[in-house]
Formats: C-alpha cells, structure tokens, sequence
C-alpha cells in the first residue's frame, strides 16, 4: 500500500467535506438555527485542518493502482461518515455517536434507513444535512472531486471505478475528468428539473430541494415522518418517474445527449430494466385488485412502489408490509435486483443480472453442443472474461455478506424476517425492509452492535462491496516496497 | 437428442423400479397386508410392462453423450417418482395423486418433507417403500444400475456424472462399474452396521432398517410422528453419528480402504467439513445454554440437530424452530452449505463453498497484485477453469430457483419465512423448513400448484439444478441430426 498517496487523498476528501458543509450553514443562517450553526462550523473547521494537516505533503512517489483506489475510496466513505456525523452529536439531535454515524452512512451510501423515530423533530439544518449526504452519496464524492481537481496525474480513473456502480465501469469520453463533468451534470440537470416540478406542484422550495436529493440520489430519506404517503398524486407520480429515471443507465442519457437515440434505445440493459419494471407493476396491479378497489390509486401505489424498491430509493407511500404476500415476495426479489449499472441506484444491478443468465445459458449449451465455443456478448460486444468472472466473485461476496450479516443481526433476537431484509436494505441500499425494519419503521431498535454491522452492509453495498473488503483483509494494509 | 437412447435407459430404469417393488411386497407378506400387496403387485406389473415395452429395442446408434446423460437422469427420476407413487394411491394410504407423488419424490431425492399428517396411519408396506426410495435415491439409482449392466458400451459415465453430488465426478477406479460397485459397497456395509447397533439399542428390525435408510441416503423420513424426538439419547446419538458419516465424502472412506490414511486425513473438503460442524455445535451449544440447563442434554441436542440440517437428512429430536433466533439463523445458513460433494447429503457442497471461497480470494489478490497469475487450487492440484466456471452456473441457478420458487409459493398467502424456507427445504433436500413447514409439521397444507413447484425443487435439488434445467429448455428437446 502507497501510503503517501492515501494519506494525501483522504486529506483532500475531508477538505472537500468541509467545504459541503457551507451548505447546511447557509440553511442554518436562513432558518435561524444558530445552535447548529455552531455544531457545523466546528466540523467544518474540523475536516479542514485534519485535511489540510493529511494533504500538506504531496506523495513524492505517484501511482495510484487500482489497490490503493479501491483501498483510498473504502477508507475515505468511512471517514466521511464518521465526520458527517459529529455536526448531529453536536446540536444534540442525535446525541449518540453510533446512531449518527449510521444516519450519516444511511444518507451516503443513499440507503436511506433512518434511527430516527420522529424525523419532524430535526432542526431545519440537521434535516437538510441529512438529505444533501444522499446528493453528495448519489453519483460519489470522488466522482465529484474528479471532475474538478487534477488528481495524482490523471491516475483517478481507479477510484472511479471503486465508487461507480456496476460490474465495468467506461470512460463515456477519453478524458476522465471530463466524463465525470459530463455525469454530473447529468445527475444536477435532472435533479434541477425535478425540484422546479415539485415547487410548481405546490411543494415549499426547501421540501423540494431534500425530497430531490433524495430521488436522484436514490437516497429516501424526507421531509415527514409519514415519507411521501401524504403529498398530492401529482407530487407522487413525479417523485415516481424521476426515481425511475434515476435508476437508468447514464450512458443512455449519454448517447441521447449526443443525438444517438437508436443506439440509446437499443441499450439491452435499460431494455430489460424497463421490462423488469413493467412486468412487476403489472403483477403487482393485478395482486392488490381487491387491496385498492379505485384503479388510480392502484397503479399509483404499485408503480411507487416498484420504483423505490427497483431503484433502492426507499420512500413509500403504502404500508407494502401489509401488502399480500404474492407483492411482498415479488418487491423482495427486485430489491434483491436492483436497478441499472452505471445509475445511481443499489443492488446487484440489470447487467450484473444478465451477465449471470447468459452464463447460465452458456453452460447449458455447453452440455447440449459441447464442441461449441461460446463467448457472452451484451449489446453485440463480447463481455470481457474478467468482467465475468468479477460479476460471479460479486454474488459470491454478496451472499457471504449477506449469510453473515444475518446471522450477527440475529443475535439480538428477531425474527428471520426482519433479520434478513435488514441486511438485504442496506447491503442494497434500500432502505426498509418487512416485518420490524418495514416501511412504516425505523431502525433504531437495533443495539450499537448491530448497527455497526448495518453501517458496514450500507458502505460496503453503496461500495459493490470489493473496497469495504479489501480494507478487511489484512494483507492489503501492507506498506509497498 | 438421440430418443433411441433414452427410450431405452428410460425403459431399462422403470424394469429396475419394478424389481425394487418386490422388496415392499415381502413386507406386505410378512405383516399380511394383503390390500397393498395388490397395489403393489399391479405397480410392479406396470413398471415391468412399461419398461420392457421401452427398452425391447436396443437403440440402433449407441452414443450416450453428456447432454443424454443429463436428459435421461432428469426424465428418470421424474418417471420413478411418477410410477413409484402409484401404490401409494392404489392402497388408499395417500389418495391425492399429487400427494403421493410428491412424497415419492421427497423420498427419492432424500429431501424427507412429507404431506402426511399422520405418518403412523400408513401400513407397514407403504411406510417400508416410502423410506425405502431413500435407499434408492441416496446413492442413486443410475449408479445402482451402472454397478450391474453393461450399458450401451460403457458410456454411462454421463449418467453418474448427472447423478451423483459436487461440481466435478471422479471415478475412484478406472472402471466405472467397479466405481459404481465400490460406492454401493461403501454405502451398504455403512448402513448394515448401523441398522446392527440400532437393534442391539433395542429396536425393533423394522424401525431399524426404516430408520438406516433415512440416515444413510441423508432422507429424514422416520417411522413416528415425532420423527426421532422420543427415542432414547443411546439411538439419537447413534442416528447422529451416521448422518455425520453420511455426509463425507465417499473418497474418503475408499482411501481408508485402501489403507491411505493420512491422504484420507488431508482431504480438504472433509476437513472443511468437520470445521464447520464443530464450530457450529460449540455455537449452538453456548446460544442454548439456558434453553436446555442440561450439558448432556444441551450437546446431544445440538449435535443432532446439526447433524440433521448440514447434510440435509431432515430427522429432528428438538423443536428448532422454537430455539432462539441466533441458532436459527446459524442452521439456515448451513441448511444452505450442506455436506461434502460425493456425499448422499444435500446442499451446495462443501467443496462449492470451498471453491467460491477461493475465486474471492482470488479476485482480492488480483485487486492487491493484478499481475500476478493465480491459479485455485484444492488438495494440491489446479482446479479446471471448467470446474470453477460450473460452479458459478450452479449458484446462479440456484439463486433463480430460490427466488422463482419463493415468489410461486407466496401465492398461497402463506408468510416470507414459510415459503423462503419451505423452497430452501426442498431444493437442498433438506426437509423442515422454519415457520408453517417447522420440524413439527408437514407440507399438507400447500396448494396442488405448489406442490407441484416443490416436487421440481426437490427433484432439481437431488440432481444439483442442471438435468432438470436442461428440460425445462426447450432446444434440447430436438432430436439429433
């Protein structure tokens, strides 16, 4: 491990969490707050000098393989949270220090599983700073450093790929910095449209500001303790439609950007996304005829629904705890799912999907004409054996994480249930899961240990685990000679 | 597909089920059940009828490739199910012919989950067969008959390498028959000596044998209602000790036999084994310290218990799904892992979780050295990029059955953990699941389409997902040019 460079990285991540900061002051100052004011200038004077004392000497021996990128983005999520909750101990809104970093790594990793019980409760500031984490999680801090600082020599490609979502991650132009440019500006110009909707709908700009984080970043956290069951249809189906988009392909809005609309369309993971999505909507419909007479009201809340928990965004607006079991069934398994690569959604992810299905197709036509060799191609290109191979090594790691992080959750004595989808929501970035961690619950009754342990499943998740890993194994901690 | 091929093998496995049914049929004449001796006596005519039908040609164009081999192993053991169910209806014991079906093949692939409320109300010749395909499908019966016939110029290597459990089949001699007869050797003196200590403990020879086919095929299909629970700790003991062997890998025992100990002992995947089962008692042990106050009690318990779930035979002497939710979570998760490949148990094989192990540690060394060309290795040697490759089709494959199965299940209405582990049950021919199929209850309650579903996940299970994918695709249903 190149020490010098990780030291120096990290630095430069606190500064720049420093500087996020400004944000909820300039809320504070609006609002009045000035209690918390002081909680966030502290931090931000904190993470500032810390930074600045971790980058003040510039690695002399460069080089940032793709070991110290994963290594460097795993630790840097950890500090960010650990830092983004001392402003909730200060204000004494979240006196516990496990419980707010839980809160800050929830918001990060856009999981959006909450400790909080009465959310109302939160000062102004404290709200917003909790929403603008999902903002920040969404698209990835080192994302956004990329697009602005020129890092190490143009090495930052490896953190990119530890932070960006899916089993291979693509340069959508030959400059880095400007591909993240590019996906930025994406991710705000969206986020953009989606806020100047909310407030014509009638939404207080402050309201539409977090509930827009929350969406594009597939976050979940709100406003109300009731999330978004309250607002107007109208705010529900956009909030529906933005986080649908939000879990597509950004390569798509990409090619559509460049006037390359066929080959947009023709996307096989966006396709199959979308099939997946109206599929289940239509299921799920069909499953709550009787549960919701009025047709209206079905669709809005089946299609909710189903855009939250295929994007992992994780607001509600129906109890689907309550729901039959035939929708329960069919919501965990898109949890499990998840949306696109290359979005700012959770889970395994479409292509990852259907990675695995074609390898499983391959393997039953290798026993049908054992001769034949056969190579798995998405969208006409041969996929690259490694990223094959990366796609099975991150079930694998997927099912360890989740068979042990079931098991260490139950410990506390709940149920299978509630055990089990706690781990998959935040291995998943989701947010609620059934049973005690359901929609309409919280994730405060767990004890400190089990929050640890959910704060490891919601970094390692938004992380597509390999980064919180390898920080995991003891050889990788090694100095490099 | 060469049809000439499996008619024939098709016909020659019914004539083999027709013969097994005389075995049923003495029992009938020792206890004077002369009702089931016609139900019986009528199956065994059909078996014989239909087979010699079948197999009176011999297939012109021999040639039993790999894609034959898997096609007949999977309609066969469908065939067997479906025939060796018929006296079950017949004899009036199980009229439902779904139900008699579904406990035909719960017997055959050892799964041992049962429709059967009382199990003490069938007569002694329907109680005999139903453990008796327990026998057959433990060892299975394409080995049985390998062991015997010269079929079809010795190419039924495919037919074992469908048939028996683990990601990759070795013959242990260069023959295949002495291979086969080696296996059955093994397996038969195991189960006499155990049936022997049963009845020196005191049981009847019925209840011996009854209780030795359960064990030894890993099935769970006993002779009370309360399964193994009432018998004294000398049995139980014994019964755990025999499912333990049950589930090692039959190498190991022809090294021994062969007088090479200390290779016997280096066997990782043994090794693995009796890791995981230790741990996991030592576990139990101390979760349930103040549930059972009683160290004797407590360990016999747990070592059961244990025993019972990772080499998924299905007998139980406790309650667990009363146990406290750590102990539950633990036997889920070894549920899942099961016993050795090579091995009568179920599961996805210790040495499938040994290779998986191994491509993660691959993939982080790759992270850490990516120029570095790993190879995995078990017991010394490489393991084939095929191997490896089969390995992670498995997965993927069964990661689909458990959530199609599961979201079919719920249909019903019926609770997450009932169907999550009803289908885990049944695809790892485990048995008991947790919730509504807990140890002290019975799938009688399932609708006729999840039965259905569960008798495919327990044939799959047995035959480890592939014969039973292969056809359930339709290209392989062509006949060969």
């Amino acid at each position: 491990m190149n020490y010098g460079v990780v030291r120096y990285i990290l630095g430069r991540i606190l500064q720049a969490e420093g500087v996020f900061l400004v944000f909820p002051i300039i809320v504070g100052i609006i609002y009045g707050e000035y209690n918390d004011l002081l909680a966030y200038g502290i931090t931000l004077l904190i993470c500032l000098l810390v930074g600045t004392l971790l980058s003040l000497r510039k690695p002399n021996k460069g080089g940032l393989y793709l070991k110290e990128g994963f290594f460097v983005v795993g630790l840097g999520w950890i500090l960010m949270s650990a830092f983004g909750a001392v402003p909730f101990v200060i204000s004494g809104d979240i006196p516990n220090y496990i419980d707010a970093v839980f809160e800050t790594a929830s918001g990060l990793s856009t999981t959006g599983a909450s400790i909080l019980t009465d959310v109302e409760a939160l000062s102004r500031t404290n709200l917003f700073w909790r929403s603008f984490t999902h903002l920040l999680g969404g698209m990835g801090v080192f994302v956004f450093l990329s697009a602005l600082l020129p890092m190490l020599g143009g090495n930052s490609m490896n953190l990119m790929k530890a932070e960006s979502t899916g089993p291979s991650v693509d340069k959508l132009v030959p400059r880095l910095k400007d591909t993240a440019k590019i996906l930025y500006a994406i991710y705000l110009s969206m986020g953009f449209v989606e806020a100047v909707t909310l407030i014509i709908l009638g939404l207080p700009v402050y309201d539409s500001l977090l509930l827009t984080f929350g969406t594009i970043g597939t976050g979940g956290f709100g406003v109300l303790n009731t999330s978004i069951s309250t607002y107007s249809p109208a705010i529900q189906w956009t909030i529906t439609v933005f986080m649908f988009l939000s879990g597509v392909n950004y390569a798509m809005y990409f090619l559509i950007l460049r006037r390359k609309l066929r080959s947009a369309l023709k996307l096989s993971e966006v396709r199959l996304y979308f099939f997946v999505y109206v599929i289940c909507v239509v299921l799920i419909c069909f499953d709550l005829r009787n549960y919701y007479p009025v047709f209206s009201e079905n669709i809005r809340q089946s299609a909710f629904q189903v855009s939250t928990l295929l994007t992992s965004t994780g607001y509600m607006t129906a109890d689907f705890n309550a729901w039959p079991e035939f929708s329960k069934s069919l919501l965990i398994f898109i949890m499990l799912v998840g949306a696109c690569a290359g979005s700012t959604g959770g889970g395994i992810k479409m292509s990852r999907v259907m990675i695995i299905f074609k390898s499983i197709k391959k393997q039953l036509q290798m026993l049908i004409h054992p001769r034949a060799i056969k190579k798995i191609k998405v969208d006409g290109a041969d996929v690259d054996h490694d990223v094959v191979r990366a796609t099975n090594a991150y079930i694998a790691v997927f099912c360890l994480f989740l068979s042990i992080s079931t098991v260490l959750l139950s410990i506390n004595g709940f149920d299978f249930t509630t055990n089990f989808t706690a781990t998959l929501a935040t291995l998943n970035n989701m947010g609620p899961g059934f049973n005690l961690v359901g929609p309409t619950c919280n994730y405060s009754f767990f004890s400190p240990f089990s929050k640890i342990v959910l704060i490891i499943d919601m970094l390692a998740g938004r992380l597509e685990l390999f980064p919180i890993l390898l920080l995991m194994t003891p050889g990788s901690w090694k100095r490099r000679l």
